[in-house]
């Protein structure tokens, strides 16, 4: 049914350019959240790393990029490679969770807000469009649509820039197994309002704070004399696993629900891309949820050369899949793609989409 | 007209204990940015800084308490004042500019969100109301005011909560005049949706930022020495005045024109607590254009005992006013009030509502 719906009308990306391989983790002082070294070997420790996670390496940026230069320049790839004029956005979301962080240390920055710097950037001259930063864990790009979506159908905008960018980078211990998880990226969507039986059909969201907002969360590295005063990202990675494994899926399951549509219905799912294993257990999950198997190749994944970039794994994902570079897969108009991911929070969201 | 439109329909504000007044300045090593001594003395400098921005005190969080706590004990005041579930909630936002920041040092932190921390304070069990956080400078509460009203009309949600909460006094360099500025506080409103002629009637938003995002922004202290490697709220004041002025007004104009409101219709304005000066020549310029005076009592303020608390100053100014707090003043059913603020980016944005 035809109604005033969002679309994607442009998609861009930023792939750091430092490729960091496992092996450069080997000569790692690893150590436990308590401090003590590792009982493993570091080749035992990177080996099962891999097997888990799917990751074999993952990106960086170089040592003068900070988030905000990123974002820019997955937005500046969704501008040129539409062809759409950077004054007809009326909004433009940056989802991040650390702000600005410098190589070498320095606090984080926030002020202005990434927003206002990529717009800055981008040499926009037009002031009516809100330059706004959200900050919603890993989930914070789709949250981002989701927003924007909601003013575009309430009729406040036209056409809004949503950009998810992190340097996990910066934020990642050393000393801790966990942030050979972490990567560095940009994803960029700019979503247009069009009255159409395509576009985002049903979202769905949710924060379970009450006993789960402690599951990631900032902390000191786990090797005590690291000298200089920072806080590194820390999860409780096995209560995560369990947490995901059972809300996600039905977290999906309720935004395809919303939507009226059937698991059936769908061709691809774009899910965080947060840990191999995880991701294969969720979509594993809601298909056996329906007595079903998931469908081979319903799940395009980047993690194994990407990594975990936090909210640009999704964008980058979608970006790669409609410019044809992701192993030959592409968008077909009709198809249902489902949206989803989790993280800090805990947070999670979903949303189902129609190819137009 | 009947409408489905947002109303608030509670409010709750955070004021911190520790008052510091003018005085407490008399004894600071003020330096220009470029670290050189001031040639005036402490008493000038004092007693022109409280003759310009009309603050004679402000208030501090004690040495324990961050952001999100403050967040959380004004959301919950306007919880626990309004008799308002929890649980009935369908919407967490919490603007902010820094994360929660610790007395002492220490890298802001935003993960989980702050929003994230407010939800799991308040002890909300219900998955289904997403919390995130908003980052747009001080019109931060306002923006997240203006997204969650698109999220009612769009009829995605009934109920929002929008928190403003910032700690300038943890990014207040000592050695600059300006940090004079600077103060604590959190202020929250529930919104939510009502088939009404009354609530939000219009908004209106701009980001300058092509010329103008470094007029706030982080940067080391003005006395060099200072050892902590820390970044300070730094403000280039004059530029700041001049577009404040030029901007402020007609974005406050164009938020009346879009509601089809006059400006003899607007009973109360409350703007965002800046600099006294600034406010009164910003609202003088906004009647000076329909060749009209202020109306005397139009403006209510809090800046002389509250100081700039960036983001919470709106909500709070609301809050006092809406519980009798503030000068015996109070909403009267049917009213025009013009919410208006300015900040970092630069950010400008303005709603006109008509109390229910």
């Amino acid at each position: 049914m035809s109604a005033l719906r969002s679309v994607i009308a442009a998609s861009g990306s930023y792939i750091p350019p430092v490729r960091v391989p496992n092996s450069d983790f080997l000569n790692h002082d690893f150590r436990g959240a308590d401090g003590a070294p590792m009982s493993k070997s570091n080749t035992e420790i990177v080996n099962q790393f891999e097997s888990i996670t799917g990751i074999q390496e993952r990106r960086y940026v170089e040592n003068g990029t900070v988030t905000s230069d990123m974002a820019y320049a997955a937005a500046n790839d969704a501008l040129t490679s539409s062809h759409i004029d950077p004054e007809s956005l009326d909004l433009i979301i940056v989802a991040h969770n650390f702000g600005d962080v410098r190589k070498g240390g320095g606090p984080p920055d926030l002020v202005p807000s990434l927003a206002a710097r990529v717009k800055s950037k981008l040499r926009i001259a037009k002031p009516r469009a809100a330059a706004f930063d959200l900050v919603f864990g890993c989930p914070g790009w789709i949250q981002g649509v989701i927003t924007a979506d909601a003013m575009i159908r309430a009729g406040d905008i036209q056409r809004a820039m949503i950009i998810g960018a992190d340097t996990l980078s910066r934020i990642s211990d050393p000393h801790d197994r966990d942030s050979m998880i972490y990567a560095d990226g940009a994803g960029a969507t700019v979503l247009e309002a069009r009255q159409t039986d395509a576009g985002i059909l049903a979202h769905a969201s949710r924060s379970d704070t009450l006993d789960h907002s402690g599951m990631l969360s900032m902390g000191p590295s786990n090797k005590e004399e690291v000298f200089i005063e920072a806080l590194f990202l820390k999860m409780e990675g096995r209560k995560l696993y369990k947490y995901a494994l059972q809300t996600v899926a039905s977290s999906m399951k309720e935004c395809l629900d919303k939507a009226g549509l059937a698991l059936t219905d769908v061709s691809k799912i774009l899910i965080h891309q947060a840990n191999g294993k995880m991701d294969e257990a969720i979509v594993t999950a809601l298909y056996e949820s329906e007595h079903l198997q998931p469908p081979p190749d319903v799940m395009p994944m980047t993690i194994s050369w990407l990594g975990n970039s936090s909210v640009a794994t999704v964008p980058t994902l979608f970006d790669l899949i409609a410019k044809g570079r992701l192993n030959g897969q592409s968008f077909h108009p009709g198809e249902i793609v489902l949206f989803a991911s989790v993280g800090a929070g805990m947070h999670i969201n979903a949303f189902a989409y129609r190819m137009p």
